[in-house]
Protein backbone atom coordinates (compact mmCIF):
# COMPACT_ATOMS: atom_id res chain seq x y z
CA UNK A 1 0.00 0.00 0.00
CA UNK A 2 1.27 3.24 -1.39
CA UNK A 3 0.57 6.15 0.92
CA UNK A 4 1.87 9.67 -1.65
CA UNK A 5 2.32 12.92 0.85
CA UNK A 6 1.95 15.28 -1.15
CA UNK A 7 3.96 18.65 0.45
CA UNK A 8 4.21 22.19 -1.09
CA UNK A 9 5.72 25.39 0.30
CA UNK A 10 4.23 26.42 3.68
CA UNK A 11 2.62 23.34 4.44
CA UNK A 12 1.43 22.98 8.14
CA UNK A 13 3.52 20.42 9.73
CA UNK A 14 1.13 18.44 11.64
CA UNK A 15 -1.24 18.36 8.62
CA UNK A 16 1.31 15.76 7.38
CA UNK A 17 2.98 14.51 10.08
CA UNK A 18 0.19 13.82 12.75
CA UNK A 19 -1.18 10.98 9.50
CA UNK A 20 2.26 9.71 9.17
CA UNK A 21 2.93 8.97 12.32
CA UNK A 22 -0.51 7.02 11.95
CA UNK A 23 -0.04 5.37 8.81
CA UNK A 24 3.89 4.77 8.49
CA UNK A 25 2.12 2.16 11.83
CA UNK A 26 0.22 0.34 9.20
CA UNK A 27 1.49 -2.95 8.28
CA UNK A 28 2.14 -2.95 4.32
CA UNK A 29 2.23 0.97 4.38
CA UNK A 30 4.79 2.63 2.05
CA UNK A 31 5.48 6.13 2.95
CA UNK A 32 6.72 8.42 0.42
CA UNK A 33 6.67 12.36 0.10
CA UNK A 34 5.84 13.81 -2.73
CA UNK A 35 5.66 17.24 -4.54
CA UNK A 36 4.82 18.75 -8.17
CA UNK A 37 8.48 19.03 -8.99
CA UNK A 38 10.21 17.38 -6.41
CA UNK A 39 13.30 18.75 -4.15
CA UNK A 40 13.45 19.72 -1.13
CA UNK A 41 10.04 21.38 0.36
CA UNK A 42 9.89 24.04 3.04
CA UNK A 43 6.84 24.29 5.43
CA UNK A 44 5.50 26.94 7.90
CA UNK A 45 7.31 25.73 10.71
CA UNK A 46 10.56 25.48 9.13
CA UNK A 47 11.24 22.07 8.24
CA UNK A 48 12.74 21.22 4.78
CA UNK A 49 11.66 18.26 3.58
CA UNK A 50 13.21 15.69 0.82
CA UNK A 51 10.52 14.67 -1.69
CA UNK A 52 10.15 13.00 -4.72
CA UNK A 53 8.13 13.98 -8.06
CA UNK A 54 4.58 13.19 -7.79
CA UNK A 55 4.68 12.08 -11.36
CA UNK A 56 7.02 9.03 -10.59
CA UNK A 57 4.77 8.18 -7.75
CA UNK A 58 2.16 5.42 -7.45
CA UNK A 59 -0.91 7.15 -9.32
CA UNK A 60 -3.05 4.34 -7.85
CA UNK A 61 -1.92 5.04 -4.25
CA UNK A 62 -3.44 6.64 -1.48
CA UNK A 63 -3.22 10.60 -1.52
CA UNK A 64 -2.95 12.60 1.26
CA UNK A 65 -3.50 16.66 0.91
CA UNK A 66 -2.51 18.69 3.72
CA UNK A 67 -3.15 22.35 4.59
CA UNK A 68 -1.84 25.19 5.88
CA UNK A 69 -0.85 28.47 4.75
CA UNK A 70 0.40 27.71 1.50
CA UNK A 71 -2.84 26.99 0.08
CA UNK A 72 -4.25 30.42 -0.40
CA UNK A 73 -1.70 31.06 -2.95
CA UNK A 74 -2.20 27.31 -4.52
CA UNK A 75 -6.30 27.53 -5.08
CA UNK A 76 -5.30 30.17 -7.76
CA UNK A 77 -2.41 28.02 -9.99
CA UNK A 78 -3.83 26.42 -12.34
CA UNK A 79 -1.54 23.82 -13.20
CA UNK A 80 -0.96 22.68 -9.72
CA UNK A 81 -4.91 22.47 -9.53
CA UNK A 82 -4.48 20.22 -12.87
CA UNK A 83 -2.35 18.04 -11.44
CA UNK A 84 -3.76 17.78 -8.53
CA UNK A 85 -6.90 16.75 -10.06
CA UNK A 86 -5.23 13.87 -12.04
CA UNK A 87 -3.28 12.45 -9.43
CA UNK A 88 -6.30 12.83 -7.13
CA UNK A 89 -8.90 11.34 -9.81
CA UNK A 90 -6.74 8.17 -10.00
CA UNK A 91 -6.16 7.69 -6.13
CA UNK A 92 -7.24 4.52 -4.74
CA UNK A 93 -8.06 7.00 -1.94
CA UNK A 94 -7.61 10.78 -0.96
CA UNK A 95 -7.15 12.09 2.49
CA UNK A 96 -7.11 15.93 3.33
CA UNK A 97 -6.49 17.36 6.09
CA UNK A 98 -7.51 21.27 7.20
CA UNK A 99 -7.54 23.15 3.86
CA UNK A 100 -6.42 20.32 2.03
CA UNK A 101 -10.12 20.09 1.44
CA UNK A 102 -9.91 23.36 -0.44
CA UNK A 103 -7.34 22.76 -3.10
CA UNK A 104 -9.05 18.87 -3.28
CA UNK A 105 -12.58 21.09 -3.86
CA UNK A 106 -11.25 23.53 -6.68
CA UNK A 107 -10.31 20.40 -8.98
CA UNK A 108 -14.18 19.75 -8.52
CA UNK A 109 -14.10 15.95 -7.22
CA UNK A 110 -15.90 16.79 -4.52
CA UNK A 111 -18.75 18.68 -6.26
CA UNK A 112 -21.88 16.95 -4.48
CA UNK A 113 -19.89 15.18 -2.00
CA UNK A 114 -19.81 15.93 1.80
CA UNK A 115 -16.75 17.17 3.40
CA UNK A 116 -15.02 19.32 6.16
CA UNK A 117 -12.07 21.57 6.69
CA UNK A 118 -10.43 23.67 9.22
CA UNK A 119 -13.12 25.72 11.72
CA UNK A 120 -11.07 28.37 11.72
CA UNK A 121 -11.01 29.15 8.07
CA UNK A 122 -14.33 27.46 7.25
CA UNK A 123 -16.13 30.97 5.27
CA UNK A 124 -13.13 30.86 2.86
CA UNK A 125 -12.59 26.89 2.07
CA UNK A 126 -16.98 27.51 1.91
CA UNK A 127 -15.72 30.51 -0.80
CA UNK A 128 -13.65 28.04 -2.94
CA UNK A 129 -16.25 26.02 -3.93
CA UNK A 130 -19.95 26.21 -2.98
CA UNK A 131 -21.15 22.87 -5.07
CA UNK A 132 -19.58 21.00 -2.40
CA UNK A 133 -21.56 19.95 0.37
CA UNK A 134 -19.49 21.54 3.53
CA UNK A 135 -20.24 19.96 6.83
CA UNK A 136 -19.68 22.40 9.56
CA UNK A 137 -19.59 19.96 12.56
CA UNK A 138 -17.38 16.73 12.17
CA UNK A 139 -14.18 15.88 13.24
CA UNK A 140 -13.97 14.39 9.92
CA UNK A 141 -16.20 13.26 6.79
CA UNK A 142 -16.00 10.47 4.54
CA UNK A 143 -17.98 10.12 1.21
CA UNK A 144 -16.56 7.45 -1.08
CA UNK A 145 -12.93 7.11 -1.66
CA UNK A 146 -12.86 10.98 0.09
CA UNK A 147 -11.61 11.61 3.54
CA UNK A 148 -11.49 15.15 4.71
CA UNK A 149 -10.70 16.36 8.28
CA UNK A 150 -11.42 19.27 10.31
CA UNK A 151 -8.16 21.74 11.37
CA UNK A 152 -4.47 20.27 11.94
CA UNK A 153 -4.48 17.60 14.69
CA UNK A 154 -7.88 16.47 13.53
CA UNK A 155 -5.96 14.61 10.65
CA UNK A 156 -4.38 11.85 13.50
CA UNK A 157 -7.98 11.52 14.20
CA UNK A 158 -9.00 11.03 10.73
CA UNK A 159 -5.91 8.99 10.13
CA UNK A 160 -6.89 6.23 13.12
CA UNK A 161 -10.46 6.32 11.15
CA UNK A 162 -9.17 5.32 7.92
CA UNK A 163 -6.81 2.40 9.70
CA UNK A 164 -10.29 1.06 11.42
CA UNK A 165 -11.85 1.29 8.07
CA UNK A 166 -9.20 -0.65 6.39
CA UNK A 167 -7.86 -2.79 9.02
CA UNK A 168 -10.43 -3.08 11.86
CA UNK A 169 -10.93 -0.55 15.07
CA UNK A 170 -8.60 -3.22 17.42
CA UNK A 171 -6.45 -2.30 14.76
CA UNK A 172 -6.53 1.00 14.87
CA UNK A 173 -6.51 1.46 18.88
CA UNK A 174 -3.85 -0.21 19.19
CA UNK A 175 -1.91 2.13 17.01
CA UNK A 176 -3.39 4.93 19.00
CA UNK A 177 -2.44 3.38 22.65
CA UNK A 178 1.25 2.75 20.69
CA UNK A 179 1.62 6.56 20.22
CA UNK A 180 -0.17 7.04 24.03
CA UNK A 181 -2.71 9.20 22.25
CA UNK A 182 -6.31 9.59 23.15
CA UNK A 183 -8.30 8.73 20.29
CA UNK A 184 -11.36 10.53 19.30
CA UNK A 185 -12.92 8.43 17.97
CA UNK A 186 -16.81 9.63 16.55
CA UNK A 187 -16.41 11.59 13.80
CA UNK A 188 -19.81 13.58 14.09
CA UNK A 189 -18.65 14.59 17.35
CA UNK A 190 -16.73 18.06 16.38
CA UNK A 191 -15.72 19.88 19.32
CA UNK A 192 -14.58 23.01 16.90
CA UNK A 193 -18.04 22.91 15.13
CA UNK A 194 -19.27 26.30 13.27
CA UNK A 195 -23.17 25.34 12.92
CA UNK B 1 13.86 32.38 21.05
CA UNK B 2 15.82 29.84 19.23
CA UNK B 3 14.86 26.45 19.80
CA UNK B 4 16.74 23.52 18.44
CA UNK B 5 14.75 19.95 17.23
CA UNK B 6 17.82 17.35 17.65
CA UNK B 7 17.52 14.91 14.82
CA UNK B 8 19.30 11.24 14.17
CA UNK B 9 18.35 8.39 12.43
CA UNK B 10 15.13 6.38 13.06
CA UNK B 11 13.85 8.96 14.78
CA UNK B 12 9.80 9.08 15.59
CA UNK B 13 8.37 11.70 13.51
CA UNK B 14 5.08 12.68 16.01
CA UNK B 15 8.33 13.05 18.94
CA UNK B 16 9.44 16.00 16.71
CA UNK B 17 6.77 17.37 14.46
CA UNK B 18 4.08 18.08 17.42
CA UNK B 19 6.21 19.88 19.73
CA UNK B 20 7.42 21.90 16.33
CA UNK B 21 3.77 22.51 15.06
CA UNK B 22 2.96 24.12 19.21
CA UNK B 23 6.43 25.78 19.29
CA UNK B 24 6.13 27.15 16.13
CA UNK B 25 3.09 29.37 16.98
CA UNK B 26 4.91 30.90 19.94
CA UNK B 27 5.52 34.57 19.26
CA UNK B 28 9.31 34.83 18.41
CA UNK B 29 10.34 31.40 18.46
CA UNK B 30 12.34 30.51 15.72
CA UNK B 31 13.00 26.65 14.93
CA UNK B 32 15.78 25.07 13.64
CA UNK B 33 16.26 21.59 12.89
CA UNK B 34 19.73 20.05 13.58
CA UNK B 35 21.64 17.06 13.84
CA UNK B 36 25.09 16.28 15.01
CA UNK B 37 26.60 16.41 11.91
CA UNK B 38 24.28 18.29 9.71
CA UNK B 39 22.98 16.72 6.72
CA UNK B 40 20.07 14.79 5.69
CA UNK B 41 18.64 12.63 8.16
CA UNK B 42 15.79 10.13 7.74
CA UNK B 43 12.87 9.19 10.30
CA UNK B 44 10.95 6.45 11.32
CA UNK B 45 8.12 7.00 9.42
CA UNK B 46 10.43 7.62 5.94
CA UNK B 47 10.64 11.49 6.11
CA UNK B 48 14.20 12.81 5.23
CA UNK B 49 14.81 16.36 6.28
CA UNK B 50 17.55 18.76 6.12
CA UNK B 51 19.42 19.22 9.51
CA UNK B 52 22.01 22.02 10.47
CA UNK B 53 25.01 20.68 12.77
CA UNK B 54 24.05 20.85 16.23
CA UNK B 55 27.49 22.53 16.54
CA UNK B 56 26.45 26.05 14.92
CA UNK B 57 23.21 26.12 16.81
CA UNK B 58 22.72 28.81 19.48
CA UNK B 59 23.93 26.79 22.11
CA UNK B 60 22.09 28.75 24.76
CA UNK B 61 18.96 27.70 23.06
CA UNK B 62 16.05 25.51 24.14
CA UNK B 63 16.42 21.86 23.20
CA UNK B 64 14.23 19.34 22.39
CA UNK B 65 15.33 15.70 22.12
CA UNK B 66 12.44 13.22 20.49
CA UNK B 67 12.74 9.41 20.98
CA UNK B 68 12.26 6.73 18.70
CA UNK B 69 13.44 3.27 17.47
CA UNK B 70 17.18 5.32 16.91
CA UNK B 71 17.32 6.07 20.63
CA UNK B 72 18.23 2.06 21.48
CA UNK B 73 21.91 2.12 19.63
CA UNK B 74 22.58 5.72 20.50
CA UNK B 75 22.48 5.02 24.13
CA UNK B 76 25.60 3.40 23.42
CA UNK B 77 27.52 5.85 21.16
CA UNK B 78 29.26 7.23 23.89
CA UNK B 79 30.71 10.33 20.99
CA UNK B 80 26.72 11.19 20.49
CA UNK B 81 26.32 11.34 24.23
CA UNK B 82 29.17 13.71 25.12
CA UNK B 83 28.01 15.75 22.75
CA UNK B 84 24.07 15.68 23.90
CA UNK B 85 25.64 16.14 27.49
CA UNK B 86 27.62 19.40 26.43
CA UNK B 87 24.12 20.81 24.43
CA UNK B 88 21.74 19.95 27.33
CA UNK B 89 23.98 21.22 29.93
CA UNK B 90 24.23 24.54 28.06
CA UNK B 91 20.68 25.05 26.78
CA UNK B 92 18.30 27.14 28.69
CA UNK B 93 15.50 24.52 28.28
CA UNK B 94 15.62 20.80 27.59
CA UNK B 95 12.04 19.58 26.11
CA UNK B 96 12.31 15.41 25.49
CA UNK B 97 9.44 13.39 24.36
CA UNK B 98 9.33 9.55 24.80
CA UNK B 99 12.44 7.86 24.85
CA UNK B 100 14.65 10.80 24.04
CA UNK B 101 14.45 10.87 28.24
CA UNK B 102 16.96 7.41 27.90
CA UNK B 103 19.65 9.62 25.75
CA UNK B 104 19.33 12.45 28.21
CA UNK B 105 19.61 10.56 31.27
CA UNK B 106 22.64 8.59 29.74
CA UNK B 107 24.41 12.22 30.29
CA UNK B 108 23.59 12.04 33.79
CA UNK B 109 22.51 15.11 34.03
CA UNK B 110 18.80 13.81 35.11
CA UNK B 111 20.57 12.37 38.24
CA UNK B 112 18.69 12.81 41.04
CA UNK B 113 15.77 14.80 39.26
CA UNK B 114 12.40 13.86 38.18
CA UNK B 115 11.52 12.31 34.85
CA UNK B 116 9.41 10.21 32.82
CA UNK B 117 9.48 8.72 29.09
CA UNK B 118 7.45 6.43 26.80
CA UNK B 119 5.46 3.61 29.26
CA UNK B 120 5.70 1.03 26.38
CA UNK B 121 9.51 1.11 26.59
CA UNK B 122 9.72 2.57 30.44
CA UNK B 123 11.28 -0.67 31.79
CA UNK B 124 14.39 -0.17 29.19
CA UNK B 125 14.22 3.55 29.87
CA UNK B 126 14.74 2.53 33.82
CA UNK B 127 17.40 0.21 33.10
CA UNK B 128 19.54 3.26 31.14
CA UNK B 129 20.03 5.45 34.67
CA UNK B 130 18.87 3.84 37.72
CA UNK B 131 20.06 7.06 39.24
CA UNK B 132 17.33 9.13 37.72
CA UNK B 133 13.40 9.47 39.99
CA UNK B 134 11.49 7.74 36.90
CA UNK B 135 8.25 8.72 37.31
CA UNK B 136 5.65 5.44 36.14
CA UNK B 137 2.19 7.95 36.11
CA UNK B 138 2.83 11.58 34.38
CA UNK B 139 1.81 12.80 31.14
CA UNK B 140 4.86 15.00 31.42
CA UNK B 141 7.16 16.52 34.02
CA UNK B 142 9.25 18.94 35.05
CA UNK B 143 12.47 19.31 36.78
CA UNK B 144 14.39 22.49 36.84
CA UNK B 145 15.33 23.74 33.01
CA UNK B 146 14.31 19.67 32.33
CA UNK B 147 10.68 18.95 30.68
CA UNK B 148 10.33 15.38 30.03
CA UNK B 149 7.33 13.68 28.27
CA UNK B 150 5.96 10.48 27.90
CA UNK B 151 5.22 8.49 24.62
CA UNK B 152 4.68 10.07 21.20
CA UNK B 153 1.63 12.30 21.46
CA UNK B 154 2.32 13.22 24.94
CA UNK B 155 4.82 15.85 23.29
CA UNK B 156 1.89 17.81 22.24
CA UNK B 157 0.56 18.31 25.73
CA UNK B 158 3.93 18.83 27.37
CA UNK B 159 4.90 21.60 24.37
CA UNK B 160 1.68 23.46 25.24
CA UNK B 161 2.43 23.09 29.06
CA UNK B 162 5.49 24.36 28.37
CA UNK B 163 4.00 27.26 26.52
CA UNK B 164 1.93 28.20 29.40
CA UNK B 165 4.86 28.08 31.50
CA UNK B 166 6.53 30.58 29.51
CA UNK B 167 3.62 32.75 28.13
CA UNK B 168 0.49 31.69 30.39
CA UNK B 169 -2.30 29.59 30.03
CA UNK B 170 -4.29 31.58 27.60
CA UNK B 171 -1.61 31.62 25.37
CA UNK B 172 -1.10 28.00 25.19
CA UNK B 173 -4.94 27.18 24.94
CA UNK B 174 -5.08 29.73 22.19
CA UNK B 175 -2.51 27.72 20.33
CA UNK B 176 -4.52 24.25 21.06
CA UNK B 177 -7.55 25.52 20.04
CA UNK B 178 -5.91 26.92 16.81
CA UNK B 179 -4.91 23.50 16.00
CA UNK B 180 -8.22 22.34 17.08
CA UNK B 181 -6.68 19.78 19.56
CA UNK B 182 -8.21 18.72 22.76
CA UNK B 183 -4.86 19.44 25.05
CA UNK B 184 -4.89 16.97 28.13
CA UNK B 185 -3.71 19.62 30.12
CA UNK B 186 -2.79 18.04 33.76
CA UNK B 187 0.65 16.84 33.41
CA UNK B 188 -0.19 14.07 36.18
CA UNK B 189 -3.38 12.63 34.75
CA UNK B 190 -1.30 9.82 32.85
CA UNK B 191 -3.81 7.85 30.83
CA UNK B 192 -1.41 5.18 29.83
CA UNK B 193 0.40 5.01 33.60
CA UNK B 194 2.22 1.95 34.26
CA UNK B 195 2.17 2.41 37.97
Amino acid sequence: MNINLLLFPDFESLDVFGPVEVLGHMQDASLHFVSVSGGIVRGRQNGRIVTEPLGEADQTGILLIPGGQGTRSLVKDAAFIKKLASASDTARYVLTVCTGSALLAKTSLLNGRKATSNKKAFTWVQSVNSDVNWIGSARWVQDGKYYTSSGVSAGIDMALGFVADQRGTAAAAEIANNMEYLWNKDKDNDPFSVE
